[in-house]
């Protein structure tokens, strides 16, 4: 190359960095479609068929940067077929397998703001405003969950060295952030003893007097617990699964007397956590008696109410999380029911001090004295997704969530009333808030497997269960390829405990999708009848089974 | 509320859901001025006199979310006046004091894509063709720094249960995980004994019977290495910070010593954390010369190339981290020289099934031989960042990466030369990569410290230091405050360490964004220059100091 030409590669380089995308650009065409129909967009441009996994992957084979430059516009048509194309229609009303919702136009034009002033919230020297906002959002929800009196934000929501909680990526880092504190504030310095942060996890325990670490948790608890535990260097074997009754939620007086027993074996009960919400049904542990059993351990309280937890911006409903309160510290994550992008989670604790116990400082940055945000989160450089949370909170207000999350409640109890009349299908889990689980059990195989139940053969139930459970997964994966609409699946007991502690795979759904209407829940029953209807393999045999019993 | 006047506030509300910001309305006036010039909104939007943070904090006052829902526009135009004015010009050319650069316009639009479309990397369900592509990058990053053949990436790059690397928010959570997997895969299950995932750190030193465990790094690495010994049990005190020589590259000889003492105190150690980049002064350590004590100790190799590693990029400058195709594992952070959006950061291995050990599933998720990302993060639902990341390979491509980072270390040794043509300032750390250190030192005292250094009078070496100190600390601040430009400050040893290890004030620049020029430099320091002849406390101590000397 010679030297002109070097000059001019560079002059057209630099002009990425300062020539916008012209108006009728491929990429400009493709931001005003999204801007003014993002609906349709998606539903013009995600491919309803879906096309084999193997296959996708072929798009995505090179393994080698490539050398030269692509034009834009090039590069946003490749996109829209091979990704755009072969993505997930998230916001689509009839997916309402998982907990991503459709989202508010008003977060599309915010979210460019936040990309395009590119803060890092590690620090204020990079973020300045948007450091007091993030503390405003921790200050609000900290307010939504315990209602101290107006000195005591005055006191500590922009108080240096001290914070009402920590925004992060989502709610696996939250409750790791909250057991991370957990464990420091258990095994805090003490005489000449500096610490679990400085001295380790051995040392802590030796000088503690304690054989081991424990966190009694549902069986329901989210898979993060395991990771926090492994990663805490507590293990996965310490994170105690607790049976639940009927109804998916913790059994308490099985809890206490497997703290008992730990306490004989000395290992120290470390925390508590109670589900506000389960992932798989929906379920809210009873968070009062939790409180107590934790008061009666000495021992940390947390709530992970990531998906569950907006459920308190609803005056009707709130009364279903009492007891929330008295948790040392809660997860909430944004981009679930309060309707933000993904990438919105927090942690909040009750005490303002608390997240001393994880307190970290640096030369440049995060100086002691500094209101920088970083020196007691889990992550270093982060983005400003805080203001999408606060742009939600004012823009759609205390009224706008209480309409929202009563409906979607609403709409849980009544999708479960439709299920509960159809004939040929059977509610596992009854919604508590707007999340529940079913199956496709044919009327006869219903009726048999009463009988059976009834009878207590259990040879028999394990038998249905099993074949329900192919005709189950068929269904799932048939309707998730047919594209039309989607429901996600998952497995849990659907005996009675009593009876028999077995699992069996379930439809899971999730109604927090304000443009769910019940005539898209009456299709999407229609079309799971139909393809289960014609399933070949485990729907004839059930027959038979139940038609011989 | 009559039902009538519910009716309507709900319809209403549900319109932020399914109406588009009309064209003309506030945001999307905002929008337009970010679409068509970014760099003039930020300079229009952002004021340029720094206000203190204390008002700033008065517009994020309230603790209570708001009852009534707020008009978008309304929003928008408060949030332009309390939260965009005061939010940092990170983009500015002027601002070269923090590791956030200009961005590529065709981020934008992108951005806005990634968010419509709300994809949830977390698992193939919810992500689809994001999974592939996110794969592809981490391959092409791979490939970036180990170049293994064809057939590698053909075998491994889209395998299920493997992975080259993990994507994540930044380079913190990536050394986090880094370090996670290398503690795991040293303590892994042996005979009857399950391994420190399942069964704790305590146990698992003792059947390995080691009394505890170090990580040996530089003093200058990154603090989220302590943080990282203190999450995983480790202990921030078992991060041994090994002295550098003076031009703060590790000193490998003196961490040679100490892993010998290590072992004779039963210490065993974990990793080897070399760093390409240093967040202080830019230098790379003798990754090599580490790669091979690694091998001596039998120990995990890291480098945290979080910042340095994007020069891999350059044919030109790749040298300059030699050795780091030995690492086991490697950070690298796009949101750095990578000119992508913040929350872009990756953890690259070597051995495709090395994060194995932090492997993870549920029973709704990441099934066993799924190829969901989220079986080896540390994070769960996390957003499709690593669109980003491919279109900037894609867009600007090797040649072009090849032009920004040769451009980036040209300038900083253009920098480092106008530094030493002053006769005020003092040049402290040389760029290796595009990050130099530097003071403001009058020659007068130039010179009285050159005669207290050859005369080895550290007591007035210290005394200048000091008062060096706090002229360093007021001009950066007041500079900062101005708000034309922008460096950032730090403490490292200005003098060499056989003289003596003190630690003083020095500026900080990083030279990535491509829009600085030199006519911008010449006028930071002439600023500087300006702030520093006016200083009243410290500067006349200074001057009295030097001539009496």
């Amino acid at each position: 190359m010679t030297p002109r030409q070097a000059k001019a590669s560079e002059e057209a380089l630099l002009r990425i960095f300062t020539v916008p995308e012209a108006p009728d650009s491929t990429l400009s065409v493709i931001e005003q479609n999204i801007s003014q129909n993002l609906m349709g967009f998606l539903q013009e441009s995600v491919v309803a068929v879906e096309k084999p996994l193997t296959e996708i992957e072929r798009d995505f084979q090179h393994h080698q940067i490539p050398a030269s430059p692509q034009f834009v516009s090039d590069y946003a048509d490749d996109m829209m077929k091979t990704l755009v194309a072969h993505s997930v229609h998230t916001s689509s009303p009839s997916f309402i397998g998982h907990m991503t919702s459709a989202l508010p136009y008003f977060v599309l034009p915010l979210s460019k703001m936040m990309v395009g002033l590119n803060q890092n919230l590690v620090k204020i020297e990079t973020s300045k405003a948007f450091t007091p906002l993030e503390r405003q959002v921790l200050g609000m929800m900290h307010h939504l969950i315990y209602a101290e009196d107006d000195s005591f934000y005055q006191n500590w929501m922009h108080s240096a060295n001290v914070s009402l909680g920590a925004f992060c990526s989502g709610g696996t880092v939250a409750n790791i952030t909250a057991l991370w504190t957990a464990r420091n504030q258990l095994l805090k310095a003490d005489g000449q003893y500096r610490g679990v942060a400085a001295q380790g996890l051995m040392k802590g325990l030796r000088h503690y007097g304690y054989d081991d670490l424990a966190i009694l948790v549902s069986k329901r608890g989210h898979y993060s617990l395991g990771k926090t535990a492994d990663l805490l260097g507590i293990g996965r074997e310490n994170i105690i699964q607790v049976p639940t009754s009927d109804d998916n939620k913790v059994d308490v007086a099985q809890m206490q007397r497997i703290a008992v027993q730990l306490a004989a074996d000395n290992i120290k009960v470390m925390a508590i956590v109670g589900v506000a919400g389960t992932t798989e049904t929906g379920n809210v542990d009873p968070l009062n008696e939790l409180a107590d059993l934790a008061a009666t351990l000495d021992c940390h309280f947390h709530v992970d109410a990531a998906w569950g937890g907006t459920t308190l911006l609803s005056k009707k409903y709130r009364h279903l999380l009492a007891g929330i309160e008295r948790a040392d510290s809660v997860t909430i994550d944004a981009h679930k029911q309060m309707y933000v992008p993904m990438g919105a989670g927090m942690v909040i604790f009750k005490d303002p001090t608390f997240a001393n116990a994880i307190k970290h400082h640096a030369e440049y940055i995060l100086r002691k004295g500094s209101k920088d945000l970083g020196s007691q989160t889990l992550e270093g450089s982060r983005p400003g997704m805080a203001m999408l949370v606060h742009a939600c909170l004012q823009v759609i207000g205390r009224d706008g969530y209480e309409i929202l999350i009563n409906n979607s409640i609403d709409k849980a109890h009544y999708f479960a009333e439709l299920i509960k009349q159809q004939t040929d299908f059977e509610l596992v889990s009854k919604p508590e808030l707007c999340l529940l689980t079913y199956r496709y059990v044919p009327q006869v195989v219903q009726a048999a497997m009463a009988k059976a139940r009834a009878t207590k053969d259990l040879q028999k139930l394990t038998e249905f269960n099993g074949l329900l459970d192919g005709l189950t997964k068929f269904v799932q994966k048939r309707q998730r390829e047919q594209g039309t609409s989607f429901v996600s699946r998952t497995r849990i007991s659907p005996e009675s405990r009593q009876l028999m502690d077995i699992k069996a795979i379930v439809f899971r759904v999730v109604l927090a999708n304000p443009l769910t209407t019940h005539e898209i829940l009456q299709q999407v029953l229609a079309e799971q009848a139909c393809i289960a209807a014609q399933e070949t393999q485990f729907l004839p045999k059930l027959m038979a089974l139940a038609a011989h019993y």
